[in-house]
């Protein structure tokens, strides 16, 4: 075991501060990873003050990590020294379900390993996530990143990036497709480029005027205010699919009002309160509303080779760590285009 | 215009009683029909209430209805007099939106005109249901139906049928699929027969053992009594689709909770209470809960046909016309295995 410098919490109500945990000493196949940027969720947030009850304490947040491959275990063969390398929300799963052998271990039946407060089948303790100076990762969870793409950008893609994009390759997003993506914050920046990469026709649903610019230069192709009665009528029976990234309480029937026959509204973001849906919303132009949770390894490298070779990283504003408390308060009123990541360098 | 005889509601509040309505002598493209069959449904029962608001009276009520070909249109081609024929619940549509074109009528934009109490484009008038001794409907509404099946009981597969094979065939139910059907009634038991004719593996869900015998007679290859917990818990996470025919209020999320990863729950039946569902009930799992309302022309044309091959019909107790008040309350105590069929010879 290596004593390793990090970033966490003690308790619900403690600020993130520096801690020092054990990491492994990599075995035959994990790669041990130098973590260059880590990105900050807003699980980060919610799991550090226990808002989602379970979390054991200390706690190290930050499932979208990127760095350099410092050292590879004997039997690794898709990682070398030197390698750019990328870690998740996932570092192991049971892979014995339904679900791990179809590559969709992000909806483990036997029970996933999340990247933070998560049971360690190896240490026997819990895992701790990417506020730290290196991680050691089975190299099954590991994934490669393209040296095309600013670094720092790259790391929101861990989360951020495969939330949306698996939702809007499992329902076949893509050209002809009239796609409406609400709220524009971490999720929503990556899901209007995402769906605009792949060729469909991209609208930014938002209560904010003042996000209409942005929204315009993520590429998005049109733009609705939705206090605007008659920015709305326009689109009534309209999209395809809707991408609902908010976590903010919101009438979910709004929005099906939006969608025309078939359509579906794919919720990303988890509100407090649950959907109040008539049956006669969805009866009337057979459409659903579902869910969808990041997504499994094998897509999240397809999302990162996809983001490679379209060019697409998140937009960040890189941080020094010791200003990480200061970067949840402002996370919590929306002060950030679009992501947070923290320079491990300042480590 | 020819005086028909019919049985209708003069108010909300007055009994279905004899009146006499006019239909239209035949156009070139119309079919007439003497109706020798008519089901009763639910939605009849609502309307000639005025419980979904809207009726105007009187309503002749009735969508589930077969007959002979009494006479056609110089330029009807589809049927000749002595035909059998059906008709469910619309006589016509927009034919111009996107939904028309693609067949799917019962989603017409344009306004589809439903077989009773909706705004009648031919007579300037309102349409007039199947309790009547006639109907004129446009070729292109009305269906073939086969001699090879009962006629009495083909009647509700005009609508009780449609709505739940719909959605069975737009999900894909067949070999392999695991479905639940939840509720034994007029729509349940039409989806439990069909779901098996499909090749699927049918567990009936119902809180009433009385039901277990009736669902396995049926086909279903399980019975869930969803007040036992042993039972419930052998089926968590089990099923790819349920079926979910229920209209009074329930608690989607028990069933949420039975569907496997990418599982769609659909909604055929319209309970007072809207659905309450956390998102997170749907993101685990990328889960789908859908509505669907019953089936465009040529998709009820096609589940005929497939009841013709699998003779299928609906298991029906038949009616003298004079008993209909009696039968509308029995169908409100459940008291029906599984659809009132009123045998139009005693009109």
């Amino acid at each position: 075991m290596a004593a390793t410098k990090a970033y966490g919490a003690q308790s619900a109500t403690s600020p993130i501060a520096p801690l020092t945990i054990e990491r492994r000493n990599p075995k035959p196949h994990d790669v041990q990873i130098e973590i260059l940027y880590c990105g900050i969720c807003h699980s980060d947030l919610h799991t550090a003050r226990n808002e989602w009850h379970g979390t054991i304490y200390p706690v190290v947040p930050g499932h979208e990590i990127v760095g350099r491959v410092m050292a590879v275990g004997n039997h690794v063969k898709k990682f070398k020294v030197g390698d750019l390398a990328g870690v998740g929300c996932l570092v192991d799963s049971c892979r014995e379900c339904d679900n791990c052998k179809e590559g969709l271990e992000q909806y483990c039946t036997g029970g996933a390993t999340f990247t933070y407060n998560s049971a360690d089948k190896e240490s026997g303790g819990l895992t701790y996530g990417g506020y730290s100076k290196s991680i050691v990762t089975h190299e099954d969870f590991v994934l490669r990143v393209s040296d095309k793409l600013l670094l720092a950008g790259v790391a929101p893609l861990l989360c951020a990036g495969i939330t949306t994009y698996s939702p809007l390759r499992h329902w076949k997003v893509g050209k002809g497709t009239r796609v409406g993506v609400l709220g524009l914050g971490g999720l929503g920046h990556m899901g209007v480029k995402l769906a605009v990469a792949m060729g469909a026709e991209v609208t930014m649903l938002s209560h904010s005027p003042s996000k209409e610019q942005d929204a315009k230069r993520l590429g998005a192709h049109k733009f609705i205010l939705t206090s605007n009665e008659e920015q709305v009528k326009s689109v009534h029976h309209y999209f395809d699919f809707i991408l609902d990234t908010v976590s903010a309480n919101h009438d979910y029937n709004f929005y099906l009002g939006l969608l025309r026959t078939n359509g579906v509204m794919v919720c990303v973001g988890v509100p407090d309160a649950p959907a109040q849906v008539p049956a006669g919303h969805l009866i009337f132009g057979r459409k659903s509303i579902a869910g969808s949770l990041i997504g499994g390894i094998p897509e999240t490298q397809e999302m990162l080779d996809f983001c490679a070779e379209h060019n697409i990283v998140s937009d960040i504003e890189l941080i020094n760590i010791k200003d990480i408390n200061e970067a949840y308060e402002r996370m919590l009123k929306g002060d950030v285009r679009y992501r947070f990541v923290i320079d491990m360098a300042t480590l």
